[in-house]
């Protein structure tokens, strides 16, 4: 089967912006989704998973209307001339599914979905065009019960995987609320409140006085440029200070200071009846605000949003690229958008969902040590003489049957070396030794390689010989051995 | 967000071959593959997962040499004007990895991988573009004590998901074997022996008696058609013959009836010291012909590898479309395959791996009432007074805690009979009914749903009036009333 030579070698390469990943990268978020999706099992959503490809037409926001759709997706076209693209979120796939088996699902439909989904983006540092999401969403309900629940849920799920009360918050806004605002201001033309709407989004970036200047005729920024501000009247620009500052010390102040805010909005006051809704029904659950709180300083999502907005945030402080303490931010964001099937139907149907962002998830319960981010190495059994093949054999069969990872060594047994080098790029804890010495004896030699490591790093001459890091064992202690080994550095 | 009217609706489908997998669809998979998943990990194998685009270049089998390459695989040309595939496989990636990485990866390298793979073929009934694969494999060593311990390994998966031992067995075979049987017989033109292997791939249909006239002048077949036969001598046939018919008794007489077969052939000689090591290597470690044969017939596949091949197939009878019991047959299959990288690197590296196929074994599960294949439904907590639904959440607060899937219904309310409808789809076990009497006297209605269908189906008047399946509990006895219900129902 060898290919002619004149055929230039491929290059061993993954696509631009792609990555692999291996050992516990895989394991450890797999562990992290499983546990994710037993609580979101036990609130009653059920497990979706549609298929990584959709027709254009379906996914809807890339419509083939120039050459090739490829403005954000990854698009070829079938043989029947129609166009299909990998999926680049969740939600649209959900829509499809819904319209599609409507007659047949619960309604209300409670559903989770895992997996991975590619944008055709410019790749840059940390941004891969495949990554994974983890979503949940209700289809079919207008309740405010259903956002409550998935804020409840999110906080679980947080708890669930390893993160602890107190280091993170759901926090939770309302679209409505700063439609409300709006037209608190008074502000009609759209250009305008786009305007508007910008600013709020840099509330954390230039803080109260900062969004003044820029409501109103613009500031200086740190540069030293002039940036022109949307012209508000100093009049105009109160409900919108009044809104980003509303935060109160309990849910019934937060509460009465967006009252204020909106005015006589009609939409606003409907925007603050339904978060005062949803923090009767957390409360009542005994979701306080060490666990979710309303705050209308969630600014990221609201265009997209068209009801209540959350945002799950880790309180706890990491060092950044310089070593500066921040926090960690936020790590999934979600919201009500109620015209989810419109496109397929022509009915509206509300829905409320979560994305949990996994990557960055996973990332922060490392920082916690929460999960080891290192794969566990298996027990390797060293091949003295190749003869004996299948005794080495049946010692890793023993080993495994006692629920220890082990393997034999497979490369070439030659240089014992090699073997050492072999288990130590395995992060192997224990190494098996038997010669024929050990065989005429019965016995096995036991390396404690972790042991022998920390040894290695301080170890006096001495020491280093005495070799304290090495047993001998009777061949029927094997197990046993291994096992107070590994104990030992649990 | 409105599209304007006039844009026609998009249909809501999947493309073509592809499907959506709901529910315990989804998790049975998940928990199958987590199962397998533990017993590659105790082997020392580590997971991988590589990203699901490749360069067609990497891929290797479909070059862009027509305009496009879709061959087989779903392909699109990236903007710098490389052509992307979606991977067909988990074996092509495999040997892009080990290629890019074998620096940092240790050797002998094993890796598990799972996941979706792309077809670009015509779908058709159980066919689709889309599938899962989980492999597992062995890079870089030549010992055929990694065949032998895939082969064991295979074993342990197949009983660690549920497959009884008795109720499946894992074939062994050998390519080089039947090299030796083809220079045995001392066909050398390349399209005769290509005649005489589709031949033996026939065997199986045929039998023995089919073979022999297929191998010499030929045969009427079930249709009365006549099939040119492949124009060996009597002479020649009788090395395979020999060697289709050579199972024995035990591995010993099997190895011996190879040995004639192949006469004086190295490589057939090769191929049976081969096929005699993994049968001492497995024998050594206790997996005996209950579990693990060497089989001559096993024909599948011969062609793609290089040496030892193997295929785990299930023994137990099930019923065909056609009501007719027969063998369920083959859920896993692999072998050696010794020119994984060359392509990339020049240089020969020897691997051995298998392949399990998802759907089939899950199938199989299911079929032996290992896997549910049903979802467990929630606990439904009815709506009586919308004024209460702090309340109702509390009651599913508490249930969850207790670590039962409980949910409250968040549809409209007014029609009681379509809550009832909601838990019947939803697969509920149970019901939680309270409103006004029950607030105020501090119970709730407990309604057993799987015994009410039960009762339904065959009670007269007077017992159904009775309403067995219904019980009044005090409030705080919610969660124990609902615990003993679900108890009786595992």
């Amino acid at each position: 089967m060898a290919k002619p030579v004149k055929t230039p070698r491929p290059r061993a390469e993954t696509p631009k912006g792609f990555r692999d990943y291996f050992g516990s990268d895989v394991t450890e978020r797999a562990e992290m989704l499983r546990r994710i999706a037993g609580v979101y099992h036990r609130y009653g959503f059920d497990a979706l998973e549609s298929s990584a490809v959709e027709t254009v037409e379906a996914l809807g926001k890339f419509l083939p209307d120039v050459d090739r759709p490829n403005e954000g997706v990854f698009a070829w076209q079938d043989e029947d001339e129609k166009w299909l693209a990998l999926r680049y979120d969740l939600t649209a796939p959900l829509a499809r599914v819904y319209a599609q088996h409507r007659n047949d699902l619960p309604t209300p439909y409670r559903r989770y979905a895992m997996g991975p989904v590619w944008r055709n983006e410019k790749p840059g540092p940390g941004r891969f065009r495949q990554f994974y999401q983890c979503d949940a969403d209700t289809v079919g309900t207008s309740s405010m019960a259903a956002d409550a629940e998935i804020c409840a849920m999110l906080a679980d799920a947080l708890e669930e995987v390893g993160i602890a009360r107190g280091d993170y918050v759901v926090r939770v806004n309302n679209r409505k609320v700063l439609n409300g605002v709006l037209e608190a201001t008074g502000v009609s033309d759209p250009d305008q409140q786009a305007a508007v709407l910008r600013t709020i989004d840099k509330f954390d970036k230039v803080g109260e006085a900062g969004v003044r200047e820029l409501l109103g005729k613009g500031r200086l920024d740190a540069s030293g440029a002039y940036i022109d501000g949307v012209g508000l009247s100093d009049q105009q620009a109160v409900p919108v200070l009044a809104f980003l500052t509303s935060r109160g010390a309990d849910p019934v102040e937060t509460l009465g200071n967006l009252r204020t805010a909106v005015g006589t909005s009609e939409t606003g006051r409907a925007g603050v009846d339904e978060l005062e809704e949803i923090a009767s029904l957390l409360e009542a659950q005994g979701y306080g605000p060490d666990r979710i709180v309303i705050d209308p300083s969630v600014v990221r999502g609201l265009g997209y949003y068209t009801g209540p907005v959350f945002e799950a945030e880790l309180t706890f402080e990491i060092l950044d690229e310089k070593g500066r303490p921040r926090q960690f931010g936020s790590v999934a964001g979600g919201g009500r958008y109620d015209d989810l099937v419109a496109r397929f139907t022509g009915q509206q149907v509300p829905a409320v969902g979560v994305s949990i962002g996994v990557d960055r998830l996973l990332a922060a319960l490392r920082e916690k040590g929460r999960m080891g981010g290192e794969a566990q190495g298996p027990v390797v059994v060293t091949v003295m003489d190749r003869t004996r093949m299948a005794e080495y054999q049946a010692m890793v069969g023993e080993l495994r049957r006692a629920g220890i990872r082990a393997e034999v060594y497979l490369g070439n047994p030659k240089n014992f070396g090699n073997q050492m080098k072999y288990a130590d790029r395995r992060g192997s804890p224990v190494a098996i030794i038997a010669g024929e010495d050990e065989f005429a004896r019965r016995v096995v030699q036991v390396k404690d390689l972790i042991l022998g490591a920390r040894i290695a790093e301080s170890a006096t001459l001495e020491e280093w010989k005495d070799r304290p890091s090495q047993t001998e064992a009777p061949r029927e202690a094997l197990v046993d051995t291994v096992r107070n080994i590994l104990s030992e550095h649990v």
